[in-house]
């Protein structure tokens, strides 16, 4: 435990971009908090990913928290085995893996988290960039969260701001990849592959994105490929 | 099941303000979904009243969540037990009964809900007259919350808008009992007492609002009391 008093709740899923942005709140100087949402993914290989990521940066205490609620109500691919999972994204529209809601409950709960540790700053990995089909990645999202939490949370109300940070909202993954390996992020532990297993597809949307952004950035990806023919 | 496609998501906590808002949402002809939080509150009273009050209005779908994290994060008097619930309440303080975010987070999950059964409004019973301690109570924050979902969610990107409705803001106890005996809302299945026992104790916080406002609405509580000498 580091003895620095400013704490920051990073929104850790297992990823790319959530695992960057505990290296920008490591950097930063915050006592790093994580939370993690087990919320009936496809996979739980995310969750083990996430764990492995805040054991890496030794933060001050991890929680995982359970919402089985997406899974009941369905409506996303990523929680509904009934929706299939594309192959490939349509850029005009909201994509199918789409999770109702998800980031304003993910945050909303790590706003909960923020108020009870008295921690300042709320760090999640959301892109506008990439992959703007989801309506809760934007920056007018966040913004507007930002105010309403304001009014909605006893700490802001005594006069201690809380406030969600997205440094990465702006940003390609080419630019999270080059900013990550220059903060030394152990993208080795992180997943973002769809399918969730030891071998990522590669054929995703998200491994695409991934690999893209990778060779964009001039560097190799280091978790392994079922076909190492797409890198 | 009704016919009517018009639907809304009422947030039925199994107390006397929720269970108005069911009389209000089914005078006003939507298809009635509810959705009620098991989130570690000392008893399960208010789960199990809202599943009468639920079954009363033979509502078309109800979802109880689970959301163990308040009780994992602390912070309440409600949900942590190294906090005691105050007997008396202090009209200048944020009391200890204050979850962290917890309206925040059960207006998203409304929102998420909402959003997959496409519903057009949410019913919430919170009021900002007789007990303005809860910050997550005010006007506000409703406003502000309102303006975030529409951000956040598929479906008013579509066109299509979700609203949060609190007809009960600005209603004193006395006024939403008296509008709620107007709609023959059954007040004799709810509970308000923070102790969750089959008869309420009658000097709680919880407790002394409720009598307050039926007497001051010039009818009889239809629960049973430990001590009627207090009614």
């Amino acid at each position: 435990m580091k003895k620095n008093e400013k704490k920051a709740v990073v929104v850790l899923s297992g990823g790319l971009d959530s695992a960057t942005c505990m290296g920008i709140a490591e950097k930063e100087g915050y006592m790093l908090h994580a939370i993690t949402f087990d919320y009936g993914q496809r996979h739980s290989r995310e969750v083990e990913q996430a764990k492995k990521i805040a054991a890496h940066y030794q933060v001050h205490d991890h929680r995982i928290v359970n919402i089985e609620f997406f899974k009941e109500i369905g409506g996303s691919a990523l929680t509904d085995e009934h929706i299939d999972v594309p192959k490939k994204m349509n850029q005009d529209a909201i994509p199918a893996t789409y999770v109702p809601a998800r980031n304003l409950i993910f945050l909303s709960c790590a706003a909960a988290y923020a108020e009870v540790i008295k921690a300042e700053a709320i760090y999640t990995g959301v892109s506008g960039v990439d992959y703007s089909g989801y309506p809760d990645c934007r920056p007018e999202f966040i913004d507007s969260l930002n105010h309403t939490i304001r009014l909605a949370t006893k700490r802001n109300i005594e006069g201690k701001k809380t406030n969600i940070y997205t440094p990465l909202i702006n940003l390609s993954k080419a630019d999270t990849v080059t900013l990550g390996l220059r903060l030394h992020v152990p993208y080795e532990l992180t997943t973002s592959c769809y399918n969730g297993e030891e071998y990522a597809c590669g054929e995703c949307d998200s491994c695409t994105l991934r690999l893209k952004g990778f060779k964009e950035a001039g560097c190799k990806d280091p978790i392994p490929y079922k076909n190492t023919q797409v890198i």
